[in-house]
């Protein structure tokens, strides 16, 4: 018998690096803006639904999310037979993971881009191949078209950058690539178009959504994916039969049908992140332009300096503050970089007293 | 690129055979007993510690679970790093099979037991390896322990048997194993006892629980693992970082604090259970001695047939009496069963009548 049972785990899981979420601190007392989570409440409807579903929690949910699928169907013209619903987002991309990559069978994504795809593949004992971005952040079609990979990650809108990629650049890979393209749209309801009509016509195509950011339900854990049926149905083999809870999709469901309040909420967080890129681009940062929630931008001081220091040392004059953004260190493209999620108008201004301050003192 | 999309899937997963879920219909008006449900609503707490929650859906979950997993650790006796939080223990199993069965790690289990753990180890590419029960079903100690299986799974109490095996014969399985050893304790809490004591003797034995049963938390999906704390850092590698929501949390904190609530309910059970099981041996019935919340009995005509028609004929009586229960056709030693959940005295008296009325027609 092995002295320490860990060692009783596969080698490339005992090699594993697990993938490190953002910070989620204990107390309320914090402007959170490092996770993209979204700044104001769901539709209070979602509580409600919620609390109607309450009385039968003794009762497994449907173990095919059955009327929440339907929701989502309708709302993107879609069969249910196109749709699976998902433990967050993160979950079906697992699942995509699980099923298209493996041995001899690579995963291929855009570097920056979410740092989850890595891990997934590390767990299935892959290694992904990278295709870097240049510092223009636009789709490298051809690149991505030509690649060896079995499946292929492209976030769109891109994180952490929150760039908009056409869609007939996104159609041109679709339509050459020999393999699963992955369209993971966390951010696209932000955006000023998505991806789903490329899902009549390409049926390697599989698209992933999540109502932890638009609809404001990132404590519910819900998410989706929409493909082709036969996709689809791969995937409901190696989902868990039971992976959605009952009051998660009684909570998504009625959110997804509050489409006025979130129209409302949308226009809301354009309006702020294009206030906001302005008052920082003034202050002499360049931002990436975004079409999301966020926005990824570098912090530079009044002569001008910019770079990891700098980065880290208006992280910390927020964190001081009781403002927590994201600090993405690693790659080259965004180390002098801070991804900020969009809050209300009154938190960015705080945001903006910070960085009057810090150029002062920078 | 391929026609079918579908075909991109590593080989494995084209092959595999999802698992099938008990049936969970969609209306109130069934005695439903077909899969292990708590047949008392959950305690009270439950509702109003999710209703606290409702305020703050749009923030991530904590990830580690932390306040669940200090609940969890201090019940046992344990500390919160020898606790891991699933999104049902069948997360928790799956993490089990992904870390530790794969290429050349095999996984092992007995016959008949819980018929996820196969499909789990298939997902990994693998067979898993039976070892049969008898027909007096007690714990083949010698066989388990030389397994040769690198994770062994053993369902105690077992399902869909009920039957107890005494710690004792566990705990030469554990000292004697070549590898990590599941103990999945699903119905343990309506059994006289437990294995946790185990854990503080041998590192290689992993415990998991669900709140699906005891604490009639099926709707929430909520379970649990417990074991050495470099076995536990190895499944949190490979968990999803936000797996299991805020309001399951929360509402399973709150569940596993009322001791004296579910004490009530259990011992409810365990009346309801014993008087059951008298009355169909009255009729008959051969049934397997079961310390869970169902029994595993053999429908027996009046002139003392039984076999796999006389149990799918008393199953389809059930049903027409909009009573569901579990038929578990396939392996020798079960199929003249019906695997039925303990309800309230009530509805266990409703199956009574039922099944005279089939032993007079049958």
């Amino acid at each position: 018998m092995k002295e320490n049972p860990a060692q009783y785990a596969l080698p490339h899981i005992q090699a594993l690096a697990a993938y490190t979420p953002g910070k989620q601190p204990d107390t309320a007392d914090w402007i959170k803006l490092n996770t993209n989570e979204l700044t104001y409440p769901p539709s209070p409807r979602v509580a409600q639904a919620i609390t109607a579903e309450l009385h039968c929690l003794e009762r497994y949910p449907s173990p095919i999310s059955a009327a929440l699928r339907s929701t989502i169907a309708k709302r993107h013209g879609l069969l249910p037979s196109q749709v699976i619903v998902g433990n967050g987002s993160d979950d079906v991309l697992n699942l995509l993971m699980r099923a298209f990559c493996g041995q001899n069978m690579s995963a291929g994504m855009l570097l920056p881009s979410y740092s989850l795809y890595p891990v997934l593949a590390a767990i299935q004992g892959q290694q992904i191949s990278y295709i870097p971005f240049t510092s223009e952040m636009r789709l490298p079609v051809d690149a991505c078209a030509s690649s060896k990979a079995n499946i292929f990650f492209l976030t769109a809108p891109n994180a952490p950058t929150g760039v908009f990629f056409p869609m007939e650049e996104i159609a041109a890979v679709a339509s050459r690539i020999n393999g699963i393209l992955v369209i993971d749209e966390a951010y696209a309801e932000f955006a000023p178009s998505d991806c789903v009509p490329l899902l009549h016509k390409y049926r390697n195509v599989v698209i992933t959504r999540t109502c932890s950011k638009t609809q404001g339900l990132a404590g519910l854990r819900v998410g989706w994916g929409m493909g082709d049926p036969d996709v689809i149905e791969i995937l409901d083999r190696v989902r868990d039969s039971y992976n959605v809870n009952r009051l998660s999709q009684a909570g998504a469901k009625a959110a997804l049908e509050d489409v006025a309040y979130y129209s409302d909420i949308i226009a809301r967080i354009r309006t702020t992140r294009d206030s906001f890129a302005r008052e920082v681009a003034q202050r002499g940062f360049y931002s990436y332009p975004s079409v999301a929630n966020f926005i990824l931008t570098r912090p530079t001081t009044r002569s001008g300096q910019y770079g990891p220091e700098q980065a880290q040392s208006l992280f910390d004059a927020f964190y001081e503050r009781r403002i927590l953004v994201r600090y993405l260190p690693g790659t080259a493209l965004t180390d002098a970089f801070l991804r900020i999620s969009i809050g209300t108008p009154e938190q960015m201004n705080t945001l903006l007293e910070v960085i009057d301050q810090w150029q002062t003192r920078a």
